[in-house]
């Protein structure tokens, strides 16, 4: 137990390094001007008396909004604070370093202006309500950290009712950085999406949109077997079938997949799995490394639980698994949805796409995946790193692409003009960090 | 009217300048990170797996959450778009550039980082519902533009429920102002606020609160005469009376002042008068240049309709004002709102007032007069310039030390620290901005 020992007071020193940086920092987003000041003149076009001309403009056309200010670039990143990370349901004020950090990939990453916005509520119906409300301000809302089964329900009635991209990434940037991590994992190792058995561990809302996903890829339901706190999932589950509207996605699982009924919890799940999905409860611990032995040869593990996988990437390979990833950055491989929510939006916002499909999130994994290939993918390397610049705009493109196809984007452009402008605003948000940093107006320790 | 012709050229001029470079800009803020990026394991701290920390930090004592995040520097500016700047009910949508406006001045200003949510409702109850639901993840409310009387019972339910400051800038911002400029005016004039006629032309949330103020300052209600868009006010105004529990604000006005009720318009309300206040109709023309030949001797007249005066300063000033003001930035004496809202709000989150008191107001409209009069005041100067550095921190540790003074304050602080870090932070705010604009990170026309 040695190597546990060394693992937990790693975890307590870098917990005690982010608190630190934290402090520092008070925070990891600001507000900056984005329009010429040079002298108190300016004040006349951007504020009184000049600015009325805009808000005319809009008045007379609403979607001038778009032109004149900073809407069709600015996201709201909404929760309720009730499934943050693997911590469970810690409110709203403790959520909000989850929204910066997000608020800080979204612009670091895709150059997407992105607000946290934390609700004291746990009624779907008010989230609902209210998001509906702030729609005049916002280019996109991506949702996050919101327990399921409500979560489901909030992204449906949403979607319904608004006329800007809304993304809830537990689900959807989840499935799609696991599909993309999977296309390669699979070649690594050599095996067929359609003939593979895959378990499912941890039933939340990434694993349910990530079976969604999967399937539409060609994933046979057949050879899935899924499992949640109460054990493996199929049609005697009488406790999802008595509350089957709540959880009518889960229940839908449970008459897809496992068709020879295997009772049990994971370790069951497991045996004779080619691929294990968990997004289930944090480790070490959560997965044995007894049961990873039992899966088939050549196994395909992402144990995603954040902020510590379910069972450690070395005793996964130690036991068998050979293709191996976590949601963390201090592994290799790592299955994080930063891959994918600030290039999908910006591919998004910058041809003022309606909504985002199902197929735009396919068309991203797909270049997400191609990225990594292009370079050559081996067992530690099956996704993009996060510093691989190119990726984004690659990603942002492909989205964008597919909205055009679709006929849901508002604006239409070029490969090469939305190559061109999407790089352009990703490189000026690092350039500009940089540049911050560099001249001390962002502080560093040590 | 050869005059006035060149005045509206020269004003579809500027709007055809505002409206260019708006477009150019796409807007007037952005977000920007405020953390060290050096590399990939940065992420490590901000986002997962370091992030969990100060999460669990948070849950365990939410006040932390001022701590860990930006939320103890960042304010929300809410609007329903019903009173915009002079241009009325103009939507959600079309208010967006004025609070992106307001947001750019609480940065380059005051170092506030500000986000501007303009809410598709005009119901004051559903505003009021989603800005407690908004506070766990804010500092302070700037409420804005909105419809009268609505914002009076929209600013006392939620000084009632929240536990940040909260600020509604039309009416306090504006009164704050006013002080400042009409305790230096009286000065350059050589009378006493107690013993001057007033006459306040408008009677919307401005006026209301500008009369509230004032009276507070010692002008004896007595000697004011109030005017809105149906008459004077006095107590034989029975359409207020009649719905007096809606219009309660203007119905004490009516009981307080113009005890020989003077009936009629604006010329009544201006006849014998040291000083107008008016936030009333766009100009030109809403206030007659007769009518201020037939004010007392060194008359003060301000004018601050906005985008456009009720009547032009030079217009003012040849009927024999002595001292005029108005809200835009190109005239001298800008009798406006962002010498106030920026600092002020500086000073209540550097301590985290849990309010900010009409005593706070009070405080910052004597430093503001105090700066200027320190430079020495005339005529065409009773406030400082927009772009006179010094007045900003001041202001703050005004505010700031009154809040302390009245057991308002959770932090408290020397004057010296408090004015040196106000000072440090909002250098920091034009430094990067300035920083921005030389490197060509922000667009700059012509």
């Amino acid at each position: 137990m040695v190597v546990e020992t060394d693992a937990t007071s790693r975890a307590s020193m870098s917990a005690a390094q982010a608190l630190r940086r934290h402090a520092l920092s008070h925070g990891k987003v600001q507000m900056m001007p984005k329009c010429a000041i040079r002298g108190l003149s300016d004040f006349a076009d951007w504020y009184t008396p000049g600015v009325a001309a805009p808000c005319l403009a809009i008045r007379s056309d609403p979607s001038l909004v778009d032109r004149y200010t900073n809407r069709s670039n600015t996201v709201a990143i909404v929760s309720d604070g009730t499934r943050v990370l693997g911590l469970g349901d810690i409110g709203p004020e403790a959520a909000m370093p989850v929204m910066e950090g997000k608020a800080l990939l979204f612009k670091y990453l895709g150059g997407v202006d992105a607000i946290p916005i934390c609700l004291r509520t746990k009624d779907p119906a008010e989230l609902v309500r209210t998001v509906k409300l702030l729609e005049p301000s916002f280019g996109g809302i991506n949702l996050e950290d919101i327990a399921q089964p409500k979560c489901f329900r909030i992204l449906e009635s949403l979607r319904a009712e608004l006329t800007i991209p809304l993304w809830h990434d537990d689900q959807q940037g989840t499935a799609t950085v696991v599909l993309a991590a999977l296309i390669n994992a699979l070649r690594v190792v050599k095996k067929e999406l359609g003939r593979v058995k895959v378990a499912l561990i941890g039933m939340g809302a990434a694993n349910v949109a990530t079976y969604r996903l999967l399937k539409a890829e060609g994933m046979d339901p057949a050879g899935v077997i899924a499992c949640d706190s109460r054990g493996t999932l199929h049609t005697q589950r009488s406790d999802i079938e008595q509350d089957r509207d709540a959880h009518a996605e889960k229940w839908h699982v449970c008459c897809e997949t496992n068709v020879e009924r295997v009772h049990g919890g994971i370790a069951e799940a497991l045996r004779g799995a080619d691929v294990c999905v968990a997004f289930s409860r944090c480790g070490p611990g959560t997965i044995q490394p007894e049961w990873i032995r039992t899966m088939n040869r050549d196994a395909i593990v992402f144990a995603c639980a954040n902020p510590t996988p379910e069972i450690s990437p070395h005793l996964a390979r130690e036991a068998g698994a050979r293709v191996v990833g976590t949601g963390g950055s201090n592994y290799p491989n790592q299955v994080n949805n930063a891959l994918a929510f600030p290039a999908i939006f910006r591919g998004a916002l910058d041809v003022q796409a309606r909504t985002i499909s199902d197929d735009m999130a396919l068309a991203a994994a797909h270049e997400i995946a191609r990225c990594a290939a292009e370079r050559g993918i081996r067992e530690d390397y099956i996704v993009p790193r996060l510093d691989e610049w190119d990726v984004y705009p690659r990603v942002a493109v492909a989205t964008a692409f597919k909205a055009q196809q679709q006929g849901l984007a508002r604006l239409t452009s070029s490969w090469e003009d939305l190559y061109a402008k999407a790089q352009t605003t990703m490189n000026e948000a690092r350039t500009a960090t940089q540049l911050l940093l560099r001249e001390k107006l962002i502080p560093v320790d040590s």
